[in-house]
């Protein structure tokens, strides 16, 4: 009974955190790709016709930040299955 | 009875985590895709014949901050079910 | 039965540290590649004929916080099993 109470408030726990550290992970993409597309929407009004360059590299770039984020929230899932 | 109290106060939890953390997830998309559109805008002022690059730069670089945020969301969901 | 509970309590905790260990990494990589992103956009700009060496230089400093931030995340993801 006791037991029961207790391993029910770390799920209610266990959730919580994976709720706040999935969403703390889209303010680090936000952030980031935020950053990252801004600069290349100046790129390209200052140098259109390095606008393929700018996109090339703009993805690989913002793909790295992608990887991380998408890699954490994954992480918060996996705390409700184990 | 004490079981079903502490049940249904887990549960209260679980549901105010997931409102913090679908809310933000919100802020890190606004702040991620409010640059990019804020940089396109000025940078469309700009360069007015660059809209068709700007447009479409700005559309997939917008789309993989909404990618990581609505995942978050939908992390942010799954714990009512789980 | 007491010590039962204190373990499970334990697992708790350790789930909330790894989202939010996990999470905070990300919002540390963001930050940094975004930072790196949006100075090569603007220096592609800058000098268009110069892409390939910042792209180089972008990868390669780029790795150096992904490569930090993946190892902080698989840290966060080995408090399950241990």
């Amino acid at each position: 009974m006791m037991l029961a109470m207790i391993l029910a408030a770390i799920d209610g726990l266990l959730g919580i955190g994976a709720c706040f550290g999935a969403a703390i992970a889209a303010i680090g993409a936000g952030i980031g790709i935020g950053k990252i597309g801004a600069a290349a929407m100046e790129a390209i009004a200052r140098q259109p016709e390095a606008t393929g360059d700018i996109r090339s590299n703009m993805i690989v770039i913002a793909a790295l930040i992608e990887g991380v984020a998408l890699f954490a929230v994954i992480v918060c899932v996996l705390s409700f299955f184990l």
